[in-house]
């Protein structure tokens, strides 16, 4: 059966994949445009649901930072029919799990639990969407733990270094470069008004993507979601269709330099340990290069195994540890290196990982690299198949960024595709492309 | 057919479910006293396999406080045929999983592999127990890990607030209540010759304990353990029986007071929040009474719903993370409420904190919270059996702790034979035994 793995945000009924090898994966564009997707798996007796908006910081304005993550607390909070503690008691008392996560790009609402019990997730889900009571005095106490939960990631040195590494690479005065969380000032200045003109704004059927895996029935999914976010006033327009899919910008050029010229930024702290970040802008969530990027990534500090793991850790014994990263947007994108380590250290470290990029970009990579990680990041996606959750996550981010449906094979092939060359090349740009150092420790 | 619960140590071979109603779980004793207990579940395509020692910190002399733990970063430097990175290499190219933790009771070694790459995990870990080269040099580089890992403890407010509370209500200066790791001065002055004494000690044959879950043969995997045990050079006696399981000693009787009464111990930290950890003396692992303590927990502290939640988060804002927690050795055991605020309102949360188990032994629990702990312990319990190393970790613990194998059934029913007056009972012997209070943060 020929399958066409574009999302088309026109086409009302796609399948993505047909089962024979591996569950079976649709998507359909639900009335009001509602986009579902599912994978079907009878091997489980759970399912894992996930409502998604394409929302996130980014598209706040610059004076109410932290509004898109604190309408995400309050739909806790209650609906017109359910308190608090209603949606509190909905899922633990079924031993269910379920949270929220905002972040730059988008917000999701999900949950895990056994499959008699997914009707009354998706309830209980689509009521906090529609039905969000929003209250003054909800505000007034979640403002409270909000600002404790600011305080937590204050405390925490890897938030806090992580958060500004980014703020550095993407531009602190930009959309995507604030904190996710807003500010202590931001934050005790939002508004119930200003809370309500996003969830007016955004919290509509034709922002809508619903991903479930596991044990369900893609049709009677589809029904059950029209049947609630009808009954919590939404208008589902039989016609409608999605929004738009955001277009991707195009990465701006960035003049970086050598690792270690970047100047350090220090958040200074009374602790043990500096954390660092070094690193600097990369490439965006549908470049071409995201293959290689990962492949790279394997191999530089992905495992216990890789050359940062090896050779900063285990031969020189300088850090517990190390690893590299990478995130990508829309339209930007960002590389990072991380070490912590006694603060005496902290410039022989920064000199080794800058040294391990450089070290690549001159001599690239072997082939029993490559062939470990392949077989690395093959073998973590077959573990990964066996984790619901995890596989209702990546159909949201491929609904979401990619704009199409990618299965575990195609994923593996593209990862073999990838060249030596290829990864030399990547390795090249990053070297040059270092721009934010920060380090979160004591002043030396 | 009838099945034989108890974990015989001279039975060789037991049925410990038919695989009638889940999983079929078998458990035989090899040659040598090597336990081997295995859950065979062929709806999935991979393996969780832990190998264990009944070894832990408690079992250190003070002066070598810290080899279990360096003992077992060590086995990961190096055997007689595999360098540390063959070590790393081979889990890494496999896309497999592999860890280690040291407790203060046991040491576990694990894995999570592609069925197919089972005997590869079997063969990697056995090399590591049966023949870890333990070089002195090995020793002096992980060394400094092990001193950046305790830095990295040591930062964290609260891993250090928990060691603290744990060492308060055991005792300090006793073996269990010591820290896992050890401290800079006892791993500081570590030497290859405790290591290895630790080691020859106690990575015997009739110690190792190995349990694993997933699409496996019992009997295959019986006799490649066997095959590279022997050939890493275990003497594997035909007659031999495990060791003792270790005599449950009997909890001492101690004096607590009511929670606002016992002084609060500081860890001075320039921090924007104060983690606060607040309880005393509880239930052995083994006590009758501890199924009434998972239902008292879930209902005090273990959800959303859960009284602390409700009534120190939802309902006034004054924290971000609150919950109550246990921990339970073969003699000793411990309860414990957690919360983090800023510095000012301490004294109200401890206030609430305690008030919540005071108001449980004044007026104990409804039949509606005993129905939702019962449906939230049931439920998680359903969607654990999804996770294989989870299952694997269960099947551990009950071999050495309890001396008995559950099956999820099992432990279902005793949970729902709970009554409201046992949890009422034991709420009451809690509020009278609060003995310790550590706070993590600024002076105020």
């Amino acid at each position: 059966m020929p399958i066409d793995l574009t999302l088309d945000e026109s086409s009302r009924q796609q399948l993505l994949s047909d089962g024979t090898s591996g569950p079976l994966v649709r998507r359909s564009i639900l009335p009001g445009g509602v986009r579902l997707l599912t994978e079907t798996d009878r091997s489980v007796r759970s399912a894992s649901i996930g409502l998604w908006l394409p929302v996130g910081s980014r598209d706040e304005k610059p004076q109410h930072a932290g509004s898109t993550h604190a309408l995400e607390h309050l739909l806790f909070k209650g609906t017109l029919r359910r308190s608090a503690l209603d949606i509190a008691t909905a899922f633990d008392e079924i031993g269910g799990e379920s949270n929220a996560v905002t972040a730059k790009e988008h917000t999701v609402y999900h949950g895990r639990v056994r499959s008699a019990d997914l009707p009354l997730a998706v309830d209980v889900l689509t009521d906090m969407l529609t039905s969000s009571a929003l209250a003054e005095e909800s505000l007034e106490t979640e403002r409270e733990v909000i600002l404790e939960e600011l305080a937590m990631a204050l405390d925490d040195p890897t938030d806090c270094g992580y958060e500004e590494f980014l703020a550095a690479v993407l531009g602190a005065d930009t959309a995507l470069g604030r904190p996710v969380g807003g500010t202590v000032e931001t934050v005790s200045a939002l508004s119930a008004a200003d809370v309500r003109a996003h969830y007016a704004e955004h919290y509509r059927p034709q922002n809508l993507v619903v991903t479930a895996v596991g044990d369900l029935d893609h049709d009677e999914l589809a029904r059950m979601l029209e049947e609630r976010l009808a009954a919590g006033g939404w208008d589902l327009d039989p016609a409608a269709l999605p929004s738009p899919r955001r277009p991707e910008g195009s990465l701006a050029g960035v003049a970086g330099s050598a690792p270690t010229q970047v100047p350090a930024q220090l958040l200074e702290r009374t602790l043990e340990q500096t954390h660092i970040y070094l690193g600097g802008p990369s490439i965006s969530a549908t470049s071409e290069d995201r293959h290689a990027m990962n492949v790279l990534m394997a191999i530089l500090g992905g495992g216990m195994s890789s050359r940062l793991f090896q050779h900063i850790r285990e031969e020189r014994g300088l850090v517990y540890s190390v690893y590299s990263f990478s995130s990508a947007y829309r339209d930007a994108g960002l590389f990072g290196l991380y070490a912590a380590c006694r603060p005496s250290r902290t410039e022989q470290v920064v000199e080794l990982l800058g040294a391990e990029v450089e070290d690549m970009r001159d001599h690239g990579v072997t082939d029993e690299e490559m062939r470990r990680a392949l077989g690395q990041i093959t073998g973590g996606l077959a573990l990964g198949l066996e984790d619901t959750s995890s596989r209702m996550g990546r159909l949201g981010s491929q609904e979401l960024v990619q704009g199409r449906y990618a299965s575990v094979d195609e994923t593996v092939a593209r990862i073999a595709a990838v060249t030596p060359q290829q990864v030399q090349e990547l390795a090249a740009r990053l070297a040059a492309s270092f721009t934010a150092r920060v380090d979160v420790g004591p002043a030396v």
